[in-house]
């Protein structure tokens, strides 16, 4: 199969030959190593300077995006959400769950954020901001400076998903005073799901020390605690955090996040060109590298993503709720060549050519 | 390296071949056949019944244990929890936290759980019953016989750990009435470690529809509803639970779980038998399959665990907290051999020969 979801995506064989050895024993000095290592690399690729910190969780992204609210936020915070899809109505429903009040701006499927959708929230009393950087279910990037300058302003602590859109687009925590940045395993870290990872700024843990989180599992306090001597709370996924060392470590060497990003762009691109004849229409105002988001004007998408399956053995990603029928969405993630691509392009020809779409 | 710690533990061949893998998309109809094949097996091995259900989470055991609490427990309960090691203090703290209200049964380290140690508390308005089965960090194990005959007589709700006993003790979960086995993939479930299962009786479907859960990233209202369909609401360890899949129907096709404990069994007497003439004392009143606890009389136990990595490529378990330079463990768990097991205690003759023990 060829793989060209969003996650679980395709893995290095470096990666991969991890995943073959047995999983070694984890209170020891040795793995320690490893996740201090990881750890400083993280935050490296994050930008998000010496004072900040990382952790990784044996957890999905969700439940990345809920370990950071129920760590620095209470009933005393008055939060905005970008709501434009499935993720930003998931930061919705943990507000909701957690009693944080909040005010989302909504934004149409596809649509991206302007200054005038912000622009009614100034001065209105707000502390936090959330966003999913990338609203991954509909392909939309959403303008980070615009809102990183809206936060400055406004003196916001900045909560970020940048879930799919890590080591794809440049983003920098520091200069854009971002205080919890998201991201998981299975995105362009290329590695198997199971590990969220949460990069904080000084400012986010000055709050985690205040803030008395309602879940031992997901306790930052303790998360942090372990980690500054490379170990955890509990058992953690140690066969994925060994996995994302090599990944990290291969990152660094061959030209760091910046040459990570120009490829994911590169094959984006070269993607994109090739579509260009087929009866497919982008359905997003402002794209990111990660994820191209297609509607097919023949056919249902969902039948699209059970035929390429079932016939070519290639993954395309499909959508859910809303979306199911007219949305699909081709990955640029994970460990993906121009082969795979044109291999990719010539089921989508060959399903024209038999009329399919 | 040799690997006789409790977790992680060895792997087979077939399991690590999958770590090997590419880890596929998986919101398919075949992700979900291996998901509905893991229940049903989970559940045969537990004994637990057909009306009963079983759900895979993405988190540590400990992740396990407080998802079993939040999602059936409530302030109007009483809880009973038997308190003799690092695991006991966790049920303790995990209810302190939630604010049930419950007491303790204290038990010093080694000793078993006797009649005497529950007379005091029947019939005194408890609700429910927490035990970690076998208390991993003593190695001591509890009689769940005994437990569960308390429990009937008064009407218990019954929560087990049975995190590290899970396929190599026996355990029937109808007819003990337990009414959530909790455990995890690293124990004798001998895969990476990431996914913890637990195995819900109707009495506890009942308790979950009727409580609200306070995290959405462990609540089981709604991994019940995904795993309906084989599905989970977030991304899980996707290529952990299809090593889970290769390993459970492993056991299956060798004779199911009698034979898994009866394997661990003998593995457990082969290396008892062995260590008659060694400086060595059992600590437990009641030992498990899983593992022998031991004292080193001569030396410093945290001292012989690093001794004996670094010299010798051998993991044993150690210890943490008061017991760490006198306690340390050596597991019956995982794809072990009589061949390791001697090699562990040539290890041990040639330390004794040099004067470290």
């Amino acid at each position: 199969m060829i793989n060209f979801t969003v996650g679980p995506v395709q893995s290095s064989d470096a990666v991969r030959s991890i995943g073959a050895e047995q999983v070694p024993y984890f209170r020891t000095s040795e793995f320690s190593e490893i996740m201090l290592e990881n750890e400083a690399l993280i935050k490296k690729f994050a930008k998000s300077g010496e004072e900040s910190r990382a952790v990784f969780m044996t957890c999905s992204s969700s439940g990345g995006m809920e370990t950071a609210i129920i760590n620095t936020l209470t009933s005393q915070d008055k939060a905005l959400i970008v709501n434009g899809g499935s993720f930003g109505q998931r930061f919705v429903e943990l507000l909701a769950l957690h009693k944080i009040p909040f005010t989302e701006i909504h934004l149409e499927h596809g649509k991206a954020l302007k200054p005038e959708h912000l622009a009614p929230y100034e001065k209105q009393g707000y502390t936090t901001f959330l966003v999913n950087k990338h609203e991954t279910s509909t392909g939309v990037h959403y303008d980070i400076n615009l809102i990183s300058d809206f936060c400055k302003r406004n003196h916001l602590f900045l909560i970020v998903d940048c879930v799919s859109t890590f080591l794809t687009d440049p983003f920098n925590m520091k200069e854009l005073h971002a205080d919890i940045m998201i991201t998981g395993s299975q995105k362009a870290l290329a590695c198997p799901p199971g590990i969220s990872v949460l990069v904080l700024s000084p400012r986010a843990l000055e709050r985690i020390k205040k803030t008395k989180c309602c879940c031992q599992y997901l306790d930052l306090q303790l998360a942090l605690k372990n980690q500054e001597r490379g170990q955890t709370p509990w058992t953690p996924a140690v066969g994925i955090l060994r996995q994302i060392n090599v990944r990290l470590k291969e990152i660094d060497t061959h030209g760091g996040v910046e040459s990570e990003i120009a490829k994911t762009a590169d094959l984006a691109n070269y993607f994109r060109r090739k579509i260009k004849d087929l009866p497919f229409e982008i359905v997003s105002e402002s794209l990111s590298n990660c994820v191209t988001p297609l509607h097919p004007k023949t056919c249902s998408a969902h039948e699209l993503f059970i035929k390429i399956k079932d016939e070519y053995g290639i993954w395309i990603c499909p959508n859910g709720g809303d979306m199911k029928d007219t949305v699909f969405r081709v990955g640029h993630i994970g460990h993906l060549t121009y082969t795979d691509y044109d291999k990719l392009i010539a089921a989508f020809k060959d399903l024209q050519k038999k009329g399919f779409i």
